[in-house]
């Protein structure tokens, strides 16, 4: 069978059980999330001997520690994936809600009913945790799902999911709620985007790179996972104290994240008494500082940022510091060189904190928090797919609602078109 | 200039206008609106000598009587025109609307606010009116919009489009908030639809083939209006008399449009009863029956249907009828064959009508109404850009609201991420 003919009979076997997935009651979906949870834990020592295999071939193909730690699979992450089913049998089921209800002159009653989407795709990287993690948001908002995951990790994935498939067998459930590709070839990816007959969306994690490739030629509807360029302004009007916690703890409390700060703009009237304070603390963590040329007028001993470094995610202990001359000049600075996700204003002018809200136009926008806040759990969803970055269907954090679509749902007593 | 380069320009120029309306106060928008209600007055003759020049072209062209009647304008269609303008400004501004507010355990304060989606491409044929109605849609939603119309309406459109310009310079505002493609070539379309850097969103109306080439194509997420193969189920437990008026309805009050009826099931046990009478009444409007082995050991002198029938939106005078044996039946009928755009139940009994709601799979689905309803302004939106078919974004009729993204808005006091 060629990559695209496997590829293809996945989507529709994963098309064919979404027809039976929308119609699953709460009851059942969680009974199959309790077995889940079961077959794991039974399970534990043959998921950590696939695991090993990828961590082996990993150290083989001199895989950074980075990217070996990130596909390390032990007791205590595989306790944190079955904590993960627990919290989402626990969160109310999407499926079935009806909202938006109107009454219309003509008598007819008119709402919305929250639906499952159907086939969902999901393209993702090094972590095999994902495979668990978003399999079981998508069969909860009555969703299959046709897997991608990362060649790295191709031992843990097969056996994660040959779990998955054995928890629904025993439930009479179709096995094809979850597919998994296990071909290690880009051309699967370049398959899997065209099954537009099959699948309703796809989700891509990973680089920008693979995300705009997959932009560019999917036929598939998709909702993309982009970076990151997360930008903190200092208002002149700051509390400098907050300022300080803020900037520190959204550059240095976890780095490698997306919603990590790269970027700092402090307003020029409050930038001599800021800057040599902060700039040491961060240099102190391990920062490595670059600045304007106004900033080098104040921190003398560091590295002039240039051009491209306004656009970067540096998802590392780097951080860019420019100096602003107003408000507006930070909004239109973000606007342009940032990347949409997440973005905050540190004020206690409260008119100029909501025109930083109004004006900057990101998935997240804050005054006075830390831009590490833009999480699905963070944010009360209970869960998250991923965070969107781009405009249609979702933005920002994806929990389960933003797995559904919806329908129009019409009561009539023999309404006709006049 | 190519019309790669003439595209891709004036899809840089709609992105940049785009910047200046995210910001628009709903005072200004509406003053917009006004304006160019008082420009179209004054402009009605030289509007219908543009309309003139389109009009003899179509005749020259051989073009179908019902083509240049969409094409064709008069003052009692430019008055309609001008009233939608004025329905649009009554309608609520959606941007800028706080909802969805939630206060966490750590005091950060997290909503969503309405902001507008950001430039939109839209892809239409004939129908001149076509390039004021999601003009002005497009604009009260702080939305910037690249027109490519038919080009049988060319120099209508352009009339019109020079119109809102003036208006758009009038006040001020940039006057590349409304552009449009005057290139006669399906080139253009296939430039459109890769300028992902600049346009949020295409939104294609037309035939299912322009449609589908531009999901396949697109590297713009795309919010497809495809076509409308409906169905009316009338169950074991209608009310016959009711059933009759929405079927006559659905197929014969207006049978060109995408929520007239296509399809016709009844269930077996009240086949002998329902049907002579119906076909009877729809064969004197004119209507042609087709039906499968059962309807035909029913009705006598009419044609069997094909396979391909169940498919098929006709769009005219015609429609193909089933027997089913259940209500199972009917509803896997219409999800495998439909079009998942509006299908009706016709039902006194609850449940049945609740089951019919719940498992088929459509933009709309009716209990004991006609499929005529599934629009914008029926169902209370108050306008309407167009019938969304897919699941992502809109489903169903889409309003002003549809024409939104969604930004979250977080307040907090210093909080920073443990």
């Amino acid at each position: 069978m060629s990559i695209k003919e496997l590829v293809s009979r996945k989507a529709r076997l994963v098309k064919e059980a979404s027809l039976i997935l929308y119609n699953l009651s709460t009851e059942v979906k969680n009974k199959l999330l309790k077995k889940l949870i079961r077959n794991l834990n039974k399970e534990v020592k043959n998921i950590l001997k696939a695991n090993e295999l990828d961590i082996k071939a990993g150290e083989k193909n001199n895989l950074s520690k980075v990217l070996i730690d990130r596909l390390t699979l032990n007791e205590k992450r595989i306790n944190q994936m079955i904590e993960g089913i627990n919290d989402v049998i626990k969160l109310p089921d999407p499926v079935g809600v009806i909202f938006d209800i109107k009454e219309r002159p003509n008598g007819l009653k008119i709402c919305k009913m929250r639906v499952p989407l159907g086939a969902v795709g999901i393209i993702y990287e090094a972590r095999p945790n994902v495979t668990i993690d978003a399999s079981i948001l998508c069969l909860k908002a009555g969703n299959s799902v046709l897997l991608k995951g990362g060649s790295e990790a191709i031992n843990s994935n097969k056996k994660l999911v040959e779990i998955i498939k054995n928890s629904l067998k025993e439930l009479n459930l179709p096995e094809s709620s979850v597919e998994f590709i296990d071909i290690v070839d880009r051309q699967a990816v370049m398959e899997m985007i065209k099954q537009d007959k099959y699948l309703d969306v796809i989700i891509p994690r990973g680089s920008q790179n693979l995300i705009n490739l997959i932009i560019k030629n999917s036929s598939v509807p998709v909702i993309a996972h982009g970076e990151g360029n997360c930008h903190i302004f200092v208002d002149e009007f700051a509390n400098l104290k907050i300022a300080e916690e803020i900037v520190f703890n959204a550059k240095t409390q976890r780095p490698s994240v997306c919603n990590a700060m790269e970027k700092l703009l402090v307003h020029k009237k409050i930038a001599r008494e800021f800057l040599p304070k902060m700039v040491e603390r961060l240099k102190k963590a391990g920062v490595e500082i670059r600045g304007d040329k106004e900033t080098l007028k104040i921190i003398k001993d560091i590295k002039l940022a240039k051009e491209e470094d306004w656009y970067k995610e540096y998802l590392d202990l780097i951080l860019a510091i420019k100096i602003v001359d107003s408000l507006e000049q930070a909004i239109k600075h973000i606007n342009f060189y940032g990347s949409h996700h997440s973005d905050a204003i540190v004020t206690e002018d409260k008119e100029r904190g909501d025109r930083f809200l109004r004006e900057v136009d990101s998935a997240a926008v804050f005054v006075n928090a830390s831009t590490r806040f833009t999480d699905g759990f963070e944010f009360g969803l209970g869960a998250e797919i991923g965070i969107s970055t781009q405009k249609l269907h979702a933005r920002g954090p994806m929990g389960l609602v933003e797995l559904t679509s919806s329908k129009f749902v019409v009561y009539g007593t023999g309404q006709i078109r006049k």
